[in-house]
């Protein structure tokens, strides 16, 4: 038999095409556009949407549904007024490598931008995570993550301030906290579990990483241990859905 | 200083005020309804939208955004025509092991449900990811996932006929396809590569999970290797992204 030729195995099967055969109006001008995104080429600006509704036939509102899936699922970015074909996701890897790391492995330039550091008596549920008594003393370091400049992400570290004391005076909020720990406190790294979901963005967080509300998220939850296997920090990092991707490798033993 | 109660590091921070102090009105009635659904419980039935309306002081349009967004994190369900608070989601671990282990675990029963089985020639990205000429013979196997009875996810696994030559006639469509290339077939799975994303349904794959189309889901892009490291299956996985959580541990070097 033959195969469409969108059939390739990273696409969709029988790309969107319901079994009762009746493609949606916008999902056929999503196809489409999708098509002329791949001949224009990343960066290039697309038609306007009046052009857009024109040449494929079909409403403005059907236009702007196509749309805005296309900028969901990170196809397409607004940038100034108009509207250009966007790269690949950023694919990071998951690892107890540094974001910093991960991002400058494909060519962009990372950076953290400090939205705030507090200390707080921890309740119970942070004290168990972090292997403490409830109420002890804990950093709370929130950070936007940067690829050139572009918001990309938000990320919350929790550490009891007995791990690292002088964090509000020490520490360049811009820099690595894995480097501060390992290199200015001689902490080693040990292991983390971590446990990844979809999620919407909050207003604030939206707000903060400079996206739409209603841009789907990933969000990854971290508890990580020392080289002794104490607990050392819970970290919550958000990233944008459509900007990142994650790679593993998994290990064998059928 | 204190922090607010639901300042848990599970939580968002500061759970979704912009800095500006303006909350958004369905945030607010999203918020509220998060505490009615943790005082009722697993499984228990909400008040109508009407009585939530009324109860919360706003718009029968700004309660409908809330409960849309509480719907698309998993957090409620439809069950018939009423709504109800949704259990905790799935956790599926990042590892060879296959779907219906993970389930299990969970005191869920698993099931797979057949879409089809198709063979065609390889076009060349497939042909590279397989390690075959371009135009070799391939199954496409595509099955629904099952958890009790719930259809949660969708998966295609696309596989040389050479190595499973027999996969039409010789294969329970409902049971596991690595049981059968390990039990059946004497091929023993090396290591595989894995790239998780999320992304919007297309309107066949929302038909034929059973979501509406604006659920965000976690697509699981697969490449295995045998244990000589041969290629062996590329799979695309799709799961309801208000069912799954993904785990892994990361092993250590700091």
């Amino acid at each position: 038999m033959d195969y469409p030729k969108d059939q390739a195995p990273g696409a969709p099967i029988r790309a969107g095409i319901p079994e009762h055969g009746r493609i949606p109006k916008y999902y056929a001008a999503k196809v489409r556009i999708g098509e002329l995104l791949a001949e224009l080429g990343e960066g290039e600006t697309l038609p306007t949407e009046r052009e857009l509704a024109l040449r494929f036939e079909v409403s403005r509102e059907t236009l702007r549904q196509a749309l805005r899936d296309l900028l969901l699922e990170g196809r397409i970015r607004r940038l100034g007024r108009g509207t250009v074909v966007a790269g690949p996701k950023l694919e990071q890897p998951l690892a107890l490598a540094s974001y910093t790391e991960g991002v400058r492995k494909q060519g962009r330039r990372p950076g953290r931008h400090l939205i705030g550091l507090d200390r707080f008596p921890c309740n119970a549920a942070l004290a168990a995570d972090l292997g403490l008594p409830a109420g002890e003393p804990v950093w709370h370091l929130e950070r936007a993550l940067l690829a050139d400049d572009e918001r990309v992400g938000l990320e919350s570290t929790y550490v009891a301030v007995e791990r690292a004391p002088r964090l509000d005076t020490d520490f360049e909020p811009d820099s690595s906290f894995y480097a501060y720990l390992h290199d200015r406190l001689g902490i080693g790294f040990g292991d983390a579990d971590e446990r990844l979901e979809t999620v919407l963005a909050t207003p604030r967080e939206a707000l903060l990483i400079g996206t739409p509300g209603a841009l789907p998220m990933l969000l990854i939850h971290r508890i990580s241990r020392d080289v002794a296997g104490a607990p050392l920090e819970r970290v919550r990092t958000l990233f944008r859905g459509d900007r990142f991707s994650f790679t593993t490798r998994l290990g064998g033993s059928a």
